[in-house]
């Protein structure tokens, strides 16, 4: 085995752990009100497309804005969890595609309910010796069939007719 | 360290990578109504021992018409998610077992329920350079103690007394 | 390449796989009873802190008592599961730090719901050839606050002002 074969199977996992250590880190930042560590996770001119019934957040400072909003912090406020599932990554030298679930959890009488369910389709590149957010897609996986179109052509591009 | 010592921790590293790749697959196809793409998971002759007071599903193709019955569509039509969680993987050469919980969730009134809540167990086989399924177990955590014996033994046989 | 810088990145891939396979044997332990198995994977004289408005479990032995207590047999009983959400580790040599989310699910009127969902910190050693839990800390993610302070000190502890 030469050293740069070597090196590309390690690099591969450690762009694997890179990517899941990037994505789960929105999740407990966005809870904990740290509005500017959880976009930084963005590129600045990344995009945080969260709803096919609203307009996307551009830009990494318009990811912070609504982390910063009244709403992001009346939710935090009366007890919420962004709850990330875990991370099906497909990796293609510096661009990347992770597929996972996302579950907005609120508190109400001692309980928790689920509020939002969605399929979420990450896309995100090498920055340097860091990945970051080119563009994070949710769509709620409700009747609509937004999140069932999602996953099923993101499945596709990905792997085609069946898994790796 | 030898060639050969550096390649088997590479592969083992790369074999859990693949393992859950796979198994994670599963949530997203179903959901997507990729029938056929999730059922490709299994080993031809595999099953999915799905509840412990029905009949297995026998088979890939049976896999694939289970997602395709008329029951799963409703379930799609009305909302669903098919969330599995992070796997614990244990290799064992060209076998391997993973558990984790399947978490159903079902929507209603603006909000998801928690509708089937199980242990799960995935018997996995090498196949050429892919893995496939071998059995899929899946038991409700309720009070029958199914899901509890599922885990227990499961625990037991895989590491004994206590965690590696 | 050296082998020795070699072995150090494949060191850390493989701890940080040892470190999750142990964190996540946490949850089907506890809920298939398996009171000294889950408790195996803390120091002898680790601690749980599960709540800020109560006594942390002091001690190994202090956890097996807690899961051998009739309250958590009660609620294995009726149905119930330990879910931990994926791991975001961070190794520092000997000694790493892991943050996910706990949901305990309870099984009522033929569905679960959301009892608590908690931030949880892990702080984990080196313990020989394994790793093994120095500290969990839990707090539930409520109006308290407790959860948010959690995952916001934890974070810029680990990681500054934003992702790695």
């Amino acid at each position: 085995m030469t050293d740069d074969a070597l090196d590309a199977r390690l690099r591969r996992l450690e762009d694997e752990s890179a990517i899941q250590r990037l994505l789960l880190s929105y999740g407990p930042a966005a809870d904990a009100g740290l509005a500017s560590f959880a976009a930084e996770a963005w590129l600045e001119d990344g995009e945080y497309d969260w709803d096919d019934n609203a307009e996307p957040h551009q830009g990494r400072a318009a990811v912070e804005a609504m982390l910063q909003s009244d709403l992001h912090h009346s939710l935090i406020g009366a007890g919420v969890a962004h709850f990330g599932g875990p991370l099906l990554v497909e990796i293609d030298g510096d661009r990347a595609t992770a597929l996972n679930y996302s579950l907005i959890m609120r508190r109400e009488d001692k309980r928790f309910y689920l509020w939002r369910v969605s399929a979420v389709r990450w896309d995100v590149e090498r920055s340097g010796s860091s990945w970051r957010v080119r563009r994070r897609t949710n769509r709620v996986l409700d009747g609509s069939g937004a999140g069932r179109a999602l996953f099923g052509s993101s499945l596709q591009e990905l792997f085609g007719g069946g898994p790796a």
